[in-house]
């Protein structure tokens, strides 16, 4: 039985006048508040991208496939109120609303992917016409291949918890990283979609939860959506992970991943690195679960890997995930002390005991198994 | 040149009237607002100490020696007005004051210590009778007493900056965790006292601090000593040590300690174990700086040494430090997850380089060196 979850961060419908509803949970308030935001105008889907109310590379994908379907099912209108009426409104429309997507969050890849993919669904449906009906079509189409894009990266979490999910222990303690879950993805999730996949199958895993400091993606998202999804979990502060292993708590680690080199080093949130090392002085396997779109062929290593400095208010202050007329942040450091934030980290290869994508499981060393897998879904 | 610092967590004086003033830095404040409270009261003190004003065990040690010490001076009064009158009213105020100063914080051997000192002390003075100027005579004695207990731990401050300074390379990053500094003992600190006095020595150190998940005591703490202090210093997040190493920008970690056991095992802040484990994995030595009472050689090992546990609202909800009506508690967990909160973890001598003490530096294995340390200590 593949494992679900009760947690949608992003949907679309269409109501039964034909309008396009993009639905997200607004992540920003997580976990006290749960507020899911119905919107049916593309300029707040993008402004929601924008503003983090979506987060994660593969939600942030779909949800720029959902807005930017609406946005020209919008522009062609019912037939009679669109703005778009012929071949040069539509390339007019589709050029200012591709552009405004690909300016929500200019570092994510998923994003351009999904651009990409809807591009070329307009070019080949070009050859519809610009009746209105042909228009009314055209924007259909992009809406499908939105869901289409959905419906694979749902398939790929699926098939990553499979493969996953055997490699895990029977029973034991599983240490998780960042979030990695529904709120990241379309589907399950990667690294904590493997840990759903594993408690579906009957095995007895306790999920431990580290916190992921300074954005608290752990506490704030990881932890939520295990209660929500009553996985057996705990969570904890990432600085007390090394003692959770020193007294045998804890018998495997896996995390997601923003980037895997050729060689297999694996990029990901601040602190994973440190997980890795703690995994490998103890003996516990450390797994990387990630789709076969985060394997950069073109980037041989690690050390090729930019790592982003973000603000050092992130440190400074805790709170800063919200609206700050929502929720003040809280000053836990003096003024005048420095700061560094580096977004990402990466683990070397050797670190890593396995790297699950949707095609199966890599093993070291890792360059062939990931560049047949890159092939393998690129076919 | 020993090494000194800006702050005074506590000290004490007598005014012109004869009135003993303890003053404190409200630690429950820090960084963001520097209140000191001057407390003429020594029902205040007391409070003080369970309220949290003054944290760190030999801080709480001095604080309780100056506030037993204010306690009888109140008692005897100026000669004129004071309760005690004769040794049975001298006695009846002793047991009741120092009852209420063992019961602020019923864990803390320093505590108990500092009580015991000022006790033998009373003892001792009884022999000088009990006329107004003998009971004024007696309670002077226990405020020196007081001073004394300070100016030990001042100078036991100065001589493990001294023997660690020497072991901290020329120049380099060192990773310290928690707060060991002048705002926990009664001189420069243990730890970043060490760290002070490689400074004052003319070392080019830079000091990385680690912001001590759950309750921040390096980002609110010793942040702000190393500002109020001028010396070098990033403030990180504790997942970020790690790649800090990884990246060379870290070259020993020092840090204090709660308990070391006969053998070596030194049980400290949580967190502590991983540092460890992060420093054996770089090759980076890993310091431990802690006075010879830290050192228990009735517990032969770690495994003897009981993890306290402490609330759920710690990791669940950050600013409890500070009274929640002058700071609101920020919620980052949801309800119903479970939480582990060990307050202590135990780094296994094996990770231990040396530990530094008032006496000299202690080497692998360190059950000799430091059973002679403390035989020397207790001469």
């Amino acid at each position: 039985m593949d494992a679900t979850t009760r947690i949608e961060a992003v949907t679309c419908h269409r109501d039964t006048d034909g309008q396009l509803h993009v639905r997200l949970i607004d992540q920003r308030l997580l976990p006290t508040e749960e507020i899911w935001r119905d919107l049916t105008d593309p300029e707040d889907v993008a402004q929601g991208i924008t503003d983090m109310i979506v987060r994660g590379a593969p939600a942030i994908g779909v949800t720029a496939g959902y807005g930017l379907a609406q946005a020209m099912q919008v522009a062609v209108g019912d037939g009679r109120s669109g703005d778009v009426t012929d071949d040069a409104s539509w390339d007019a429309a589709w050029q200012r609303w591709s552009a405004r997507f690909a300016a929500t969050r200019p570092t994510a890849v998923n994003l351009f992917w999904a651009i990409d993919r809807l591009a070329a669904r307009a070019e080949a449906d070009a050859a519809l016409g610009s009746t209105a009906d042909a228009l009314q079509a055209r924007a259909s189409g992009l809406f499908a291949e939105a869901v289409a894009i959905h419906d694979e990266d749902r398939a790929a979490c699926a098939a990553m918890g499979r493969h996953g999910a055997a490699l895990l222990p029977d029973s034991g303690g599983v240490l998780h990283h960042c979030n990695t879950g529904a709120l990241a993805t379309g589907g399950i999730g990667t690294a904590l979609g493997v840990l759903r996949a594993a408690v579906a199958a009957g095995k007895d895993i306790h999920v431990w939860v580290d916190e992921t400091r300074p954005y608290l993606q752990g506490a704030r998202l990881t932890a939520w959506e295990c209660v929500q999804d009553d996985l057996p979990a705990t969570l904890i502060t990432d600085n007390m992970a090394g003692w959770m292993m020193q007294q045998g708590r804890i018998q495997a680690a896996i995390v997601g991943s923003d980037r895997i080199a050729a060689n297999g080093d694996v990029a990901n949130k601040i602190g994973t690195y440190a997980v890795a090392v703690l995994c490998k002085h103890h003996g516990i396997p450390f797994y990387v679960a990630a789709p076969t779109s985060t394997v950069d062929l073109a980037c041989p290593s690690g050390a090729e890997i930019p790592i982003e400095q973000r603000t050092p208010r992130e440190v400074t202050h805790v709170g800063g995930w919200a609206p700050a007329e929502l929720l003040p942040p809280l000053q836990v450091a003096p003024e005048h002390i420095g700061i560094e934030n580096p977004a990402f980290d990466v683990t070397p290869a050797e670190l890593v005991t396995a790297i699950i994508t949707e095609r199966g499981v890599a093993r070291p060393p890792f360059a062939a198994d990931l560049a047949a897998m890159v092939a393998e879904a690129q076919r």
